[in-house]
């Protein structure tokens, strides 16, 4: 369990909140609700506007999103640093280097 | 930057991925529809069901709303782990601890 | 209720889809994800190239988002067309047109 | 084109707002934003509970989806009504009515 899961655990103990964040419905939803609010930055501008315009509104939600993450993570459990080097390793299956070019 | 954000960032240009992948708006909307895929594997089903039928899918696509999270932070300039933790302490003062309870 | 939704219900019924497609939350989920599916088409490009590309797959997911909502609206027992007319005179309120204009 | 969708454009149209509206991939992003904030209502309990407290909140994010899928549809050419038929017989192909049952 990395230092920031176990962060996030207290957190929620300390406020009684673990039974409808333990569940990993609620927490998917949840990443996907995150994930739009991020997006919403983004709604009617360019990335570049959207940055100059609320880097910290980004950095926020950007947070969220990993903060449900990392608890879906451990509910299910798994790593989620772990299986990103293994997705990745499953991506470079997917889509070789094309010949001529180096990893 | 964490390794696990120079082995994303290395994958993408081994196959010349550098253009597309680094506009923060299309990142955005990438980490969403990463979300929703996650999300789907509990569209019809409790998270209990959803873990017991496929959890490995459900890692994966965990695994690719964190990578495009990766991504989305390194093209904004922040540390995604540093970022979760000050929203903690943000969401620490929003959500106080009720009196009697301990963090 | 539209012929539409009399349309969509008496599908559900023929197949027995009578309990998880009248779960409001079920819903609500199936039409955040068939807008992901929608978005998805416009993932690495412009909104021209996406309907140049695959003009009938957008047309598809539209349908499906529309298809979830009018089963919602069904469930929370109210009118997708005459809320849209109320959300619409709400935000002519909410955004008035800037003097000179007409609307 | 529907009189909803012409009540759209006017409003529009009277506001300036004939640019960001008209590009499709705004507007799908925006469908699943809106598409989100209707889940967000469902975000930590079940379909009857939101519901029963807060319908009209519901009923108007609802209705902001289908105001932006119905520009999309104007923006694309199609109709929405016809295409959701069409989708509908689409899906009696790929899921038949089983033996012994009417539709």
């Amino acid at each position: 369990m990395t230092t920031l899961t176990e962060e996030i655990l207290a957190f929620n103990k300390a406020r009684g909140w673990t039974e409808g964040n333990r569940d990993a419905r609620n927490l998917a939803i949840s990443v996907s609700l995150e994930a739009s609010e991020l997006l919403e930055h983004f709604q009617w501008m360019s990335g570049e506007q959207a940055i100059a315009k609320n880097r910290e509104g980004i950095i926020e939600e950007a947070s969220d999103v990993y903060i449900y993450l990392l608890q879906l993570a451990d509910v299910a459990g798994f790593d989620l640093d772990e299986a990103a080097h293994s997705k990745i390793r499953k991506n470079a299956l997917k889509y070789p280097v094309p010949a001529g070019e180096h990893e």
